[in-house]
C-alpha cells in the first residue's frame, strides 16, 4: 500500500490528535527554547570562537533539524508565521553559511574544517540526512524550494566526495540516516541521483573494518547488508539503516532485500523488542544483544529507537500489506515511544525501562561507586538531546500513519477520530477511540476497505460483511455507516520462557495500552506483588493519564523477618492498580513494573 | 563457651574429614606449586631485580602466609618432615630478610623500601596479620619459637610505627587483619602488648577520611568502630575486623562492644546473606550494598567472605552460646565456602554466584564491550589468589568448630565422626553424618551436655530426657550412649519478599545442604522451570558430588515461537534433578539455579 502522507489526513480527535496537539502547544516551543538555551540555534551563525561557551558539537545540526522539520510539518497544517520566520531564519544561516560546494555543518565548519569527511564516526552523513528529511519537509509544506536546493547542493557535494573524486575517508558512514533522507530526497525532487546515492551508502557497509567508534557490528557494517540476518549494534542506526533498506526495495522492487529486511524485523520482533515496542537490551553501547535478553530495569528502549523501529515497520506495512506492522506501530505509539514524553508535553526520557527500582540508585552505599540505570523521572533535555525534536516530528505527522491505499483500496491501519482524502476517494472515521472501542466509517468511492482488527482484541463485532485478510477485516464496496465495535478490555500477558527476565511474570494490557504498576497506588516492593491467574479487572479510561487505568485481582506476599524462611506461598489478597505505561513516572519518583508475578491459573 | 582447638579433635568421618583428607592429599600441594610458578615462594628470597619476571606483589606475602598456616595445622596432626622443610626453608628466608627493626615484607624490601608504613592501601598489615597467624600456628604445632620470636620482633616494630613514635604515615590500615592476628598473638604468648595493639588499631579507625584506595566507608574507617551499626563495604575487611571486635569483646568483657558485634551480625544475616552463606552482592569492589540486595547471577559471594563471616560466627558462638551461630557455621562449611574449591581439590572459585547463565556471558555479539561476570568453571589460580590459601587453612583446621565447651558442660557445635579430649572429659561422636542423621554420643565426665538441633531439623529423636535452649537439646548428666537421630530431607525455602532477585521463586535445601540445579541434569532455560509448591521429592546421598542429589517434582513452561502471549500458565510436569550446590561447575559449563520458580502449593 501506499501510506497517506500526514497532511491528507485531518485528525479531530483521540489519543493521537491530542498528543499532536499538546506537541504543538508545548513540546515544540519547549524543545525550541532549550535549544536556544543551549546554542544549538545560535550555532548556525557559524560565529563559534575558542574560547566561548556553547562550542558546536558534532551532531547538533541534527537536534535542530529534526526540529525544523517538525516545524515544518506543522506549518503545512496550519499557517503560523511566527514558526515560519524561526525556520526562514535558520534558512538564512544555512544558505550564508553552506560552503562553495555545498558542504554544511556547523561543528565542522566552525571547529575543524580541515576534517571535513574524514572521520566515519563523527556524524557529518548523520547530520545532512537530518537537513535534507527537514528541507524536503519544508518543500512539501510550503512549495518553497530554497531549503531544498541548499540540500540538493549538499547532497552533489555528498556524492562527490564519496563517490565521484572518493576524497572522503571513509565510505560506510558510522551513523546511519542519509540513506533514508536521500530516498526522501529521490521522492520530493525525481532525482534518481539521490536513490542511486542512497543506495551507494547502504552497499558500501561490509566492506570497511577501521575507523569504527566501537566495531563495525556496533554500526552494523560487519557484513553486507544484503548478508545481514540479525539485528544487532546500535538499534538506532540500524532500524534507521533498515528502513532505508526497505525503501530502496520498494522503490526498485527488489524482492531480495526485502526478504532480507523481513528476516531483520522478525529477529527483532520475535526476540530482541520489549512489550513497550521499545529496543535495546542495555544502555551500554546503546545496542541489541542477543535474543530473548530483555532485562526490564535495565532496559535502554530509547525513546528515537521505538521511532526508528516504528519507521520500519511502516515501510514494511507499505511493501506487506499486513496489519501486524500496524499493530506494531500501534503498540510503539501508545507505549514504548509516548513514555518519553511527560503528560505535561515539557520533559523527556532517553530511555524507557520497563521497571524502575528506586533501590537501584542507592546499591552502593558508599560513595566508591554508582551502578548507572535509566533516570526515574523525565527531564527537560540531556546532552545528547536527540529524542525531544525526534517526538516532535512524529507528533506533528501523526496523520502518516491512519491510512493507506493501493488502487481503489483504502486501508484503516490506527484507529482516531479523522478525516481523509485519496484522490478523489473520501474516508470519515468517527470514534472515541481509545476511550471506546466503537468506530464509525464513511466512505466515499472506495472499492475495498481494508480495516485492521488489532492482534490485542479478541472480540469485535462489525455490522458488514467481510473476510478477514492479513489481519484486515476486508469490505467490498463498503456502502453506508459501517460499525466496528472492538472490545477494549484488559488482559494478561506472558512472555516467551527464553526470556530469563519475565519468567513466572505477566503483564497486563488494555486495549492498546501496555500497562504499569508505580508504588504511589500500590506498595513500595512491587516485586511482592502476584497477579491472580483467574484473571479478574475492572478498568477506566483516565483523562489526566490519557489512557486506561486497571484494578487487578492480586495477592501480596506477607512481610516476614527472617531472610529465609520454610513458609511457603503465604499470601495475602491485594488489588493491584495499574497506569497506562507510558504515564508513569509523573507523579515523581517511583518504583514501577510492568511484569508482575503471577499465580499460575487453576489447573 | 570454649570452643575447642582442633588439635584436640580427631576427625574420622564424613563430610568435613573427607574435604580435610583432600586438602592434606591434593589441594595443599596444588596451591604450593602454583605459588612456586608465579614466584610467590621466591619472593621470599628477597633478591628480585627490576626487569626479571614475577615483580613481588604487595599482597603475596599474605598468600604464602595463610598456606604456612595450613602447613602448621597439617604438622600439627601428624609429622610431615617434607612439608616442615617448606616451612623452615621459608622462616630461614623470613630470618634473613627481617630488618633490623623487625619489618618484614617481600613487596616493599625489595621494591620499595622507602615506602614503607606510607599507603593505608598498600596491605602491609594485612600481611603482617597473616604472617603472624601463621608463625602462632606453627608455634602452637611444633613448639618452635623461631617464628613467633620473629613475629613478635615485627608487632614491636609496629607498635612503635604506629603508637609510639607514630612514623607512619596512617594509623587505620585499608584492609583489616592485623587486629585479630595481633589477639592471636596475645593469646599464644600472653604478652598484653599485643592485644593493646590490637586494641588501638581497631579504636583508630573513623578518625581519618583520606588516602583510601575508595573510600573510608569500603574499609569500614567511615565510624569509629563502636559506632558502627550497619555491615558496609569489602566484605572481607569487614568480617576480619568484626571477628577482632568480638575477639575484643570477649578478651576484655567488653558488653558494648559485643553488643555492636551482634548488631553487625544480624544486619548480615537478616539482610544481606545469601543463602549458601555467601557475602557480597557486587563484584564492583567486592562489597556489601544495600540490605535484601542479593542478585544470584551478579553475586560476589568470595569464598574468602564466607570464611570470614564465618570466622565472625565462630567468635559470637563463644560469646553467646547460640546454636544459630554453629548453624551458619554448618552453611557456610557445607555450601558457600567449599564450593570454592573443585570436586578434585585443585581449581577454586574465587566469587561463588548463586546463578550462572552462560548467556550472560555472550550479551554483546560485537567486541565493543563485555559485562563482568563470575567465572563459570573454576581455576587452578587467580593474579588476586587469597582464596586458595585460606580454603588450605580452614580445612586443615576444620576441627575448631566441632566442640566447645564450658566447666563441665560440652557443646556439640557439628556433626561429624570424631573423638575430642578436653581435660579430663571426653566424648565419643559416631556418626556417618552427613550421609545419615543417625549420631551415637558416648561421654566420659562431661556434666551436661548440649547438642546442636540445627534450624533445618524439623523432626528429630533423641534419647534421652532433655531441655532445648538456645537452639541446643541439653542433657543434664550424660550417660551411656546418646542416640540423636536427626531427619534428613529436602525441603522448599523462600525469600524474604524484600529479596527482589527471589520473589516467586524457591530454594531446596536438604539437611544442611543447599541445592542447585544445573542444565547438565536438565534444561538449557532453567528458568523455565517452576517447582511445585505442593512438594514432593526424592533423594539420595552421592558420594562423587559429596551430599544428597533431589529429585523435584516440577513443571516447564511450554516452548512458544512469539515473543508475547496471551496463553496462561501453560505448564508440562517435569522432574527438577538438583545436586549440591558446592558441587556445581564440576561437570564442564552449564547453566545453574539455586532459585526457581514457584507455582505456590494449592491454597
Amino acid at each position: 500500500m501506499i501510506t497517506l502522507p500526514y497532511h491528507h489526513v485531518t485528525l479531530k480527535g483521540g489519543f493521537l490528535y491530542e498528543k499532536q496537539m499538546l506537541n504543538e502547544a508545548v513540546t515544540m516551543q519547549a524543545v525550541y527554547n532549550r535549544f536556544y538555551d543551549t546554542g544549538r540555534i545560535s550555532a548556525f551563525r557559524c560565529d563559534w570562537k575558542t574560547g566561548e561557551p556553547y562550542r558546536p558539537h558534532i551532531f547538533w545540526d541534527s537536534d535542530v533539524a529534526k526540529w525544523m522539520e517538525a516545524a515544518a510539518y506543522i506549518l503545512h497544517k496550519k499557517p503560523d508565521p511566527a514558526l515560519e520566520e524561526k525556520l526562514e531564519s535558520l534558512i538564512d544561516e544555512i544558505e550564508k553559511n553552506q560552503w562553495e560546494d555545498g558542504y554544511f555543518n556547523t561543528h565542522f565548519t566552525v571547529c575543524e574544517p580541515e576534517n571535513r569527511f574524514s572521520g566515519r564516526e563523527r556524524h557529518e552523513l548523520y547530520c545532512a540526512g537530518h537537513l535534507m528529511e527537514a528541507a524536503v519537509g519544508y518543500y512539501e509544506a510550503t512549495g518553497k524550494d530554497r531549503f531544498l536546493k541548499l540540500m540538493e547542493k549538499y547532497a552533489l557535494c555528498i556524492e562527490k566526495a564519496f563517490v565521484t573524486e572518493k576524497t572522503a575517508k571513509f565510505s560506510a558512514p558510522g551513523h546511519q540516516e542519509i540513506e533514508l533522507a536521500l530516498i526522501r530526497m529521490y521522492r520530493a525532487t525525481g532525482n534518481k541521483r539521490y536513490l542511486n546515492l542512497a543506495k551507494h551508502f547502504l552497499d558500501a557497509r561490509g566492506y570497511e573494518k577501521d575507523g569504527f567508534e566501537f566495531s563495525a557490528t556496533h554500526s552494523q557494517a560487519h557484513l553486507p547488508v544484503r548478508k545481514q540476518t540479525e539485528a544487532v549494534g546500535h538499534c538506532v542506526r540500524a532500524c534507521y539503516m533498515y528502513s532505508a533498506m526497505a525503501d530502496l526495495a520498494f522503490e526498485t522492487q527488489d524482492k531480495e532485500l526485502l526478504e532480507v529486511c523481513k528476516k531483520l524485523y522478525a529477529d527483532i520482533t520475535e526476540k530482541k523488542m520489549y512489550l513497550t515496542g521499545g529496543i535495546g537490551s542495555t544502555r551500554l553501547l546503546e545496542t541489541f544483544t542477543i535474543g530473548y535478553d530483555l532485562l526490564n530495569d535495565k532496559a535502554y528502549a530509547e525513546t528515537c529507537a521505538a521511532i526508528s523501529l516504528m519507521f520500519f515497520a511502516h515501510r514494511l506495512l507499505q511493501s506487506e500489506n499486513n496489519a501486524a506492522y500496524a499493530d506494531l506501530i500501534e503498540r510503539i505509539l501508545y507505549n514504548g515511544m509516548i513514555s518519553g514524553l511527560s503528560l505535561d508535553g515539557k520533559s523527556f526520557f532517553y530511555e524507557n525501562p520497563l521497571e524502575i527500582n528506586l533501590n537501584n540508585y542507592k546499591r552502593f552505599p558508599s560513595p566508591d561507586y554508582k551502578e548507572k540505570f535509566a533516570i526515574p523521572t523525565r527531564a527537560e533535555l540531556f546532552g545528547c538531546s536527540c529524542c525531544p525534536p525526534n517526538l516532535n516530528r512524529v507528533l506533528a505527522s501523526l496523520g502518516n500513519y491512519i491510512y493507506g491505499y493501493e488502487n481503489e483500496t483504502v486501508y484503516v491501519n490506527q484507529f482516531a477520530d479523522s478525516e481523509a482524502e485519496i484522490g478523489d476517494m473520501k474516508i470519515v472515521q468517527q470514534t472515541d477511540y481509545p476511550r471506546s472501542g466503537k468506530i464509525i466509517l464513511k466512505t466515499e468511492k472506495v472499492g475495498r476497505l481494508c480495516i485492521r482488527i488489532p492482534a490485542w482484541c479478541e472480540n469485535y463485532t462489525l455490522n458488514a460483511f467481510h473476510t478477514v485478510e492479513n489481519g484486515y477485516a476486508v469490505i467490498e464496496n463498503p456502502d453506508g455507516e459501517i460499525l466496528l465495535d472492538l472490545e477494549i478490555r484488559p488482559f494478561l500477558v506472558e512472555s516467551n520462557p527464553e526470556i530469563y527476565a519475565n519468567n513466572g511474570k505477566a503483564a497486563v494490557c488494555c486495549g492498546p495500552y501496555v500497562c504499569a504498576g508505580e508504588s504511589i497506588d500500590n506498595i513500595e516492593n512491587l516485586h511482592a506483588l502476584f497477579i491472580d491467574g483467574n484473571f479478574e479487572a475492572s478498568w477506566k479510561y483516565n483523562e489526566a493519564l490519557c489512557g486506561y487505568t486497571v484494578s487487578v485481582k492480586a495477592f501480596r506476599k506477607k512481610e516476614q523477618k527472617a531472610l529465609y524462611s520454610k513458609k511457603i506461598g503465604e499470601f495475602e489478597p491485594f488489588l493491584l492498580r495499574l497506569i497506562p505505561y507510558a504515564a508513569f513516572a509523573n507523579r515523581g519518583e517511583s518504583n514501577m513494573c510492568v511484569w508482575f508475578g503471577l499465580i499460575p491459573p487453576t489447573r
